[in-house]
C-alpha cells in the first residue's frame, strides 16, 4: 500500500482530516508536501508540476491512490472507507451513516469553507479575525446542540467516526481564531478525549515534518 | 413512502439539490415551506416549531424519515442513495465514485458555502455581487477542467452523477449573480443537457409551489 500518495500542507485543516484517517486506519502513506503560503490564496501557481498537472483547483489535499488522483478531502475520506473498511468511520446503519456525515456537513460545508483562509484574506486584513470568530461561533452554536444528542465517548457514540476526523482540525481553527470553546462544552470535552488518541497525535499539525514553514 | 417529509425553500441551493434527488429516483415526498427570507440569515427564528425543535442549525434542506431528522444536503443526498439504490447516482467503482463526489464536493464545499446568502450579506451590501462572482468563477475555473477530464454528457460519463445534482443549482447561482458562463463552456453545456430532464424540471426554483414567496 506505499502506493498512496498525499498532497499535504501541515495547516491544512482539509489535510488534517485525511491524515487523521490514514492514521486511524493504519494505511501507509508517503506525504508530499505543498507550502500554501508561498502561493497565492490556495492557487496552484506554488505546486509541483505533477501536482499542478494532475489538480486543476490547486487545493489540498489530493490522494494519489494506484496512479489517480482524488481531490477534496470528503470523497477521499468516502473512499479510504470504501477502500479500507477495517477500523470503520462510519456505522453500518444508513441512518446513523447520515447523521455521521450530517455532523461532518455542517463542518465540512457550513463552517470550515467559510473562515478558510483564502476567504478571510478576500474578507480583508482588519475582519480576518472577527470573521473567523463569528462563522465559527455561529456554526458551533449549532453544532454543540446536534452533537449533544448523538455523543458519547466522541460525536456519535462511543467509536470514533468521521463526524470526529472533521471536529478535532475545526476546534484547532477556533482555538486559532481565539473562540471561547467554554461555550461549547460538549464539543471541547470530545476534542479533548480524541487529541489522545494515537491516530490524532500523529496526524497534528505540530507534529508534521513540513511543520513552521 | 409517504412517511417522507422535506423541509425546503424554492431558492435555497441545497433545497433544490435534494429535490433533483428524490425527482430522479421518484421518491414520493411532502414539502413543508420554511420562508428563509423571513428569518434572519438562515436562524430557526422563523421556521415551523417542528422544525425548530429538530433543526438545532435552522438551514434547509433537512429530511424527515421514519420520524429521524437528517440535516445537511450532502448527507441526505447519501442516504437517499444508500435506502433508494435505484437510478444509482453514484457509479459502482470506488475510484469512479470518489471522483464523482470530488466534483459534488468542489461546489458543496468550496463554492456554494462562501457565495451563500448569509455570507454575501456579512461580507456587506455593496460586496455582495462582486464577492458571489470572484468565488463563482474561482471556483468553476478549477471545476471546469476537473470536468473536462470526466464528462460525457453528464458531469461524470453519460449517466446523471451526484456531480450533477450539485452542478445546476450551483449554475444557477452564477447566473443569477452575473457570472459569465460562457467562460465555462463545459460547464455550461452539462446544464443545458441537465435541464431538459424531467426530474431537473420539477426540481427547479420556479417550479416550486412557495416560488416567489
Amino acid at each position: 500500500m506505499s502506493d498512496i500518495k498525499l498532497y499535504t500542507y501541515w495547516r491544512s485543516s482539509a489535510s488534517w482530516r485525511v491524515r487523521i484517517a490514514l492514521h486511524h486506519k493504519g494505511i501507509d502513506f508517503e506525504s508530499i508536501f505543498v507550502n500554501l503560503l508561498k502561493g497565492e490564496q490556495a492557487s496552484s501557481r506554488c505546486h509541483p508540476d505533477e501536482f499542478k498537472a494532475t489538480n486543476p483547483t490547486g487545493l489540498v489535499p489530493a490522494l494519489v491512490i494506484n496512479g489517480e488522483t482524488i481531490l477534496e478531502s470528503p470523497a477521499i475520506l468516502e473512499l479510504l472507507e470504501e477502500l479500507f473498511p477495517e477500523r470503520p468511520l462510519l456505522p453500518k446503519d444508513p441512518i446513523a451513516r447520515a447523521k455521521v456525515r450530517a455532523i461532518a456537513n455542517i463542518i465540512g460545508c457550513d463552517i470550515h469553507p467559510v473562515q478558510n483562509l483564502r476567504v478571510l484574506k478576500y474578507a480583508g486584513q482588519d475582519r480576518m479575525a472577527e470573521w473567523a470568530k463569528h462563522f465559527i461561533d455561529l456554526g458551533f452554536e449549532g453544532l454543540e446542540k446536534v452533537v449533544k444528542g448523538t455523543a458519547g465517548k466522541y460525536c456519535f457514540g462511543d467509536e470514533v467516526t468521521l463526524a470526529d476526523v472533521f471536529l478535532v482540525p475545526q476546534i484547532g481553527n477556533a482555538v486559532r481564531w481565539g473562540v471561547d470553546m467554554s461555550k461549547f462544552p460538549t464539543l471541547a470535552a470530545i476534542g479533548d478525549r480524541l487529541g489522545e488518541l494515537d491516530a490524532f497525535r500523529k496526524a497534528h499539525p505540530t507534529a508534521q515534518p513540513d511543520a513552521a514553514n
